[in-house]
């Protein structure tokens, strides 16, 4: 059996994201493994580095499957791009050490979230959202930095409540902005469920001055979701890279 | 009456093309006019500076009406853009001179045909046309020169017999390549049905080797469409600029 690890890319806008689920088959991971499958005659999992939720994009996302096959990597690049739907695309399969997991061995991920202050474009409208003000960028940089480091990211995500640790390490956030594009690219240790989408929701709502920074230290010490901003649509989000350990970037994790 | 002229973009993925049709009522220009005539309360004719053929997109195509409306041009832009799909967007609409016709008026119109060279990205997959194979770059550019001036270019375009002129003048063709996506940038007078597609198409085989530059004189010669390219796929195109007499570009155009 060889661990095959694999770099994707997938517009998720009409997926019910990536996970595998019971009442529907419109997930990427199902995509997957029935091409898997077909290929190895066997049912193969194939994991990824974190699920996406439903209609959000990846324009870089590792995942790894183990299986028993007589194609080289470049055929099975070529066999998976062959059966997958056009809205899913491999860009890389190589085959790395067995004890090698896409989700486990993550160390942080960078996901990116665009927000178009004008009218967007119409070629790239299923992956920006829309704003209806245009935000203060100042001020939405200097409430991000409150957001950094490791906080109880509760408050600013769907979950209700869990036995497992809430607790995420937030590295870097970074806003640009490029002609009417505004992008806010956060690099964490993980992310709880909508939290991406509602950090920035709340940084457009300080930008938009709907609230104020203080709001920040509210959802932190109360650990209130009310407190914090409105859930961003999916069409604006996209994971963009994922870090592993030892040396670090997804390249250096080969055998 | 007052004439408005529009700048307007589109993905055409999923029109019958700009112009209105008997059979359809899936075509760009009737998007408009359904909603122009209920924003005027009569029937109003749009007209473009060239239709674009089904499945083109534009980026910047130039388009004019005239009508009776309470309505200032902001507000007109904003009427059109609450009812028109989400793939049709209106960038400005301003009061231009009695006598300006966006198609009588072009002096020019540039097109750009978009090729992956490598699987296009799933971001862009639906405007660009993904090749089988790399072509060479400086031979397309030296066939291209070629194609300057003006010429009879029936040959390069799917109009069978015709009373009308089929001469064309090109004025410049511009190929760059950025990563994995080639572009043929061809301005020119006018273009004949299928006439980019087609040029692209030829130039692209050029690329690859699979035709010589020498076919494009066969082509002028023989006026025989069977000796040039295939026609690309309409999803590639893109009509990106129209330009206007007097001083040349659109902007220069108004009252």
């Amino acid at each position: 059996m060889k661990n095959y690890k694999l770099i994707i890319q997938y517009d998720g806008t009409r997926y019910r994201g990536w996970q595998r689920q019971k009442n529907t088959t419109n997930t990427i991971q199902e995509k997957f493994e029935v091409v898997l499958q077909k290929m190895c005659s066997m049912p193969v999992e194939i994991f990824a580095s974190g699920r996406t939720d439903a209609g959000v994009h990846a324009a870089k996302q590792i995942a790894n499957f183990i299986c028993n096959t007589k194609y080289s990597c470049g055929e099975i690049k070529e066999y998976l791009n062959h059966y997958l739907p056009q809205d899913i695309l491999v860009l890389s399969v190589e085959e790395v050490h067995k004890r090698f997991h896409s989700r486990l061995n993550a160390v942080s991920k960078t996901y990116a979230y665009t927000i178009a202050t004008e009218k967007p474009n119409v070629f790239n409208r299923k992956y920006v959202f829309g704003a209806e003000k245009k935000p203060d960028i100042h001020k939405m940089r200097k409430a991000a930095e409150k957001l950094i480091g490791k906080h109880d990211f509760i408050g600013f995500s769907s979950v209700s409540k869990t036995k497992k640790s809430t607790e995420r390490t937030i590295y870097s956030i970074t806003i640009t902005e490029l002609e009417n594009l505004l992008t806010i690219q956060i690099n964490g240790s993980g992310f709880l469920y909508n939290m991406v989408r509602i950090l920035c929701g709340t940084l457009l709502e300080i930008g938009t001055g709907e609230r104020t920074e203080e709001c920040i230290d509210t959802v932190f010490n109360e650990k209130n979701r009310a407190s914090a901003g409105v859930t961003l649509p999916a069409c604006g989000l996209k994971l963009i890279d994922v870090f592993y350990e030892s040396i670090g970037h997804t390249e250096d994790i080969n055998m």
